[in-house]
């Protein structure tokens, strides 16, 4: 094997090994040391393929935004629904994803770049995929809005979601049981979407 | 100095001084070390008087908890505005707040129990005064629903605020500059009560 192909394997193994950790454990309790053991590497050869841990954290979490952006895009087959209820399927498909995936989701956000530092504009440019599926109902409910300013409500219409799902499945601020959560989203969504479409 | 006076005072200076580090360094780096040298006790005095940092966590996000709900409920002199900007001044309220309190306003989320136990009924109805304001202006807009179904609503609202500011200012989703999030702040809410009121 080339060594570039050896890196590649390497860099796969040690993605794979965060990742699964990610999914058991949280980000939080997340250490080098645990990954090198998990694949069988030494502790300075992960330094070989990732500047820091930093970077395998992102590579961990672009794999998940994919899987959330495909996730809520999907559709049921044959529903043609109007672009309001497109906004509450998107939201209810957040919450399915969140409770399915609640630790891989959870890093999403609680990931900190180490010393302040910004994120990278390709990671930046993964997490753009979670908006664009609500743009296009926005299109239609607010076709007069400047493209741009359809893009930060996309954004805010995104927080709102990621906020009643958070805080719902936290039950740190709101014991809710998921049904009930599921209703209030649809009610908060259908709510945001008849007031933006009468603006 | 009677006994129960001297344990009072250190419970009050192990809360100051836990409120301190929380408002200069997050919760994360909270320990119970620091904090005995802060106040001048023993390690184990601490225990004395607090079963574990949890309970001591939990007095200081009860204060924080109390000066947020003053806070978000302080009206300008004179503002006699409608139920719809009654909630956009609540939700810029709220973003004030967090700008002006950030750690400590983080640290209300943050905070999880030690062994997933659940927070005591009088931290959860200390919770309850940050949506109580909230209800007022849903009862003009929507009278007929049932008491039970304003409160849920309330709660759903303020999580909906929650994420836009949360993730306005993580800077993690949406990189937004503080005016920018104030007015889709202002934007959302008035949609949502918009869209609630023709329901």
């Amino acid at each position: 094997m080339k060594p570039a192909e050896r890196r590649q394997q390497l860099r796969d193994a040690l993605i794979a090994a965060a990742e699964e950790r990610i999914a058991a454990d949280g980000l939080s309790g997340l250490k080098a040391r645990d990954l090198a053991r998990d694949v069988g590497c030494a502790l300075g050869a992960i330094y070989n393929v990732f500047p820091d841990l930093d970077a395998l954290i992102l590579e961990v979490n672009a794999r998940t935004l994919a899987g959330f952006a495909t996730f809520i895009a999907e559709k049921k087959a044959g529903s043609e629904d109007g672009p309001i209820e497109a906004l509450t399927r998107l939201a209810t498909r957040y919450l399915e994803f969140a409770v399915a995936n609640q630790r891989r989701w959870r890093a999403l956000f609680q990931h900190r770049m180490t010393d302040g530092r910004p994120v990278p504009d390709w990671y930046r440019e993964a997490q753009t995929a979670l908006f664009v599926e609500i743009e296009a109902p926005l299109r239609e409910i607010c076709p007069d809005r400047a493209e741009e300013e359809r893009r930060l409500l996309a954004r805010s219409l995104f927080s709102a979601v990621h906020g009643i799902v958070s805080l719902g499945l936290d039950e740190k601020l709101a014991a809710v049981p998921l049904e009930r959560l599921r209703e209030q989203l649809r009610e908060i969504v259908t709510a945001l979407g008849r007031g933006l479409s009468t603006a």
